[in-house]
């Protein structure tokens, strides 16, 4: 059977995260792969089980999540994703879907992925409008930029990341590399922190943000970073900032596997 | 006592509308005034009942809603908003308060209101981000810009919008005068149509917003809106829109009310 790749974009306010869960004896969990198994289920007449990119977590975001499954699909491959939305639930959009070659691992095959965490600055006694609340963080303190570029900069590079880590990321080595890390202003006071890398270990972005963070508030030294690092001390680094300021923005794979027209872009 | 007034903005989605609803016997409904009644009943330590300038529907936004109260406040007036967003849910913010005279009346002293409606023009096959979904209508069809802008033109003046109005409107008179009606695109393929004037009946917006759209659907002809205005035909009209693309963007009142520093520009 053929095998297939999808380009999906979600809210994840409403999911409890990416990944299947179906607790025995109890009712399924509403997430983005169990409504996605379900409408491909329903396009294809046949069971297909997805496997995603990323294992987004609970009131995390996609910009472009990309699944795969193998299927036959009668649907003209261009239109599946239309079929599928169709099915889906307005806070899950399917972009586009291509084949891919039998052996595509959306995993294993991803060369880069990029990830955005979007800060509010709040001014004392000025509140927000309402509407973007559930895609960024809200930070009460003044804060630095300046300083957070130099902090971000050091995170680039091959570096062991275990500080950077959930202590259950159940991973055997720590070792990723950063290929950029930035952090830049967006309108209405917003900050962002740009994120790209050839793998993430567990909550790995949220707790770099919440370093830089802390830096750009003036609790943690940006010419600390590097030593945070060496030192490997989860204690050392700053808080996991909530899950609903990021967003996964783009996986880039070869271009064998990548969407049509979109070679080593996929964002 | 005195009399205060408040800037509100709240994502509408999750309200069933501005006005509070209480069925007999049953729980009270989801409102926003509900919800900011019992705000200020609780931060002024006293029963308080607000009234809103505009009773946007179920599903409707703003941007700068404004509401009036008549109470001691012992909070200083210039923190009472923050104080009130401690104590109100994510989708509604109180965005400043000041003191008005003790005849303010939201209702009859507002000048002119500006609304939008935002439509998402969606081509063929492509989905969008569902980031902004709750706040905007997507139209399936192609869609002429121009020939709505025709169409909007003849909405300016001083007519009688019968033709305009839910049968239900329950008002006397059905002349309003439009200040402006203007049609223009957005960002990733919105389209915008921004309505003021100094009163607008029942759903008014949302069928001048449905009958543009269908002007530029090219099922009405834009020559014929002043011939629809005169019939007073709600039939000849184009459908009401749903509510989530509407938003009530500001309410101008004379300079002795307006918010200090925002003379005839509450936006």
């Amino acid at each position: 059977m053929p095998r297939f790749a999808l380009r999906l974009a979600y809210d994840g306010t409403d999911f409890h995260g990416w990944q299947r869960q179906e607790p025995p004896g109890l009712a399924p969990l509403r997430t983005v792969q169990g409504e996605l198994d379900r409408a491909l289920t329903e396009v294809l007449h046949a069971p297909v089980a997805c496997q995603g990119a990323s294992r987004t977590d609970a009131g995390v975001h996609a910009e472009a999540q990309v699944a795969a499954f193998t299927a036959d699909c009668r649907v003209p491959i261009e239109r599946l994703h239309a079929a599928l939305n169709a099915r889906l639930p307005e806070d899950v959009r399917a972009l586009a879907a291509w084949q891919v070659p039998d052996d595509f691992d959306p995993v294993r095959d991803a060369r880069s992925k990029g990830y955005r965490y979007e800060i509010a600055r709040m001014q004392p006694f000025v509140a927000r409008l309402p509407f973007d609340r559930r895609f960024l963080h809200q930070a009460m303190h003044p804060i630095d930029v300046e300083r957070m570029r130099i902090a971000a900069a050091c995170m680039v590079g091959t570096h062991d990341f275990q500080a950077f880590a959930h202590a259950q990321h159940g991973r055997e080595s720590t070792v990723r590399t950063v290929h950029a890390c930035d952090v830049g202003t967006l309108p209405d006071d917003r900050i962002m922190i740009d994120v790209s890398g050839n793998g993430f270990l567990y909550n790995m972005v949220r707790i770099i943000a919440g370093t830089l963070l802390e830096v750009g508030r003036g609790r943690i030294d940006p010419d600390a970073i590097p030593d945070i690092i060496a030192a490997g001390d989860r204690s050392r680094a700053g808080n996991t900032l909530p899950p609903q300021g990021l967003r996964l923005r783009w996986i880039h794979y070869p271009a064998d596997r990548s969407e049509p027209g979109r070679g080593f872009d996929i964002a």
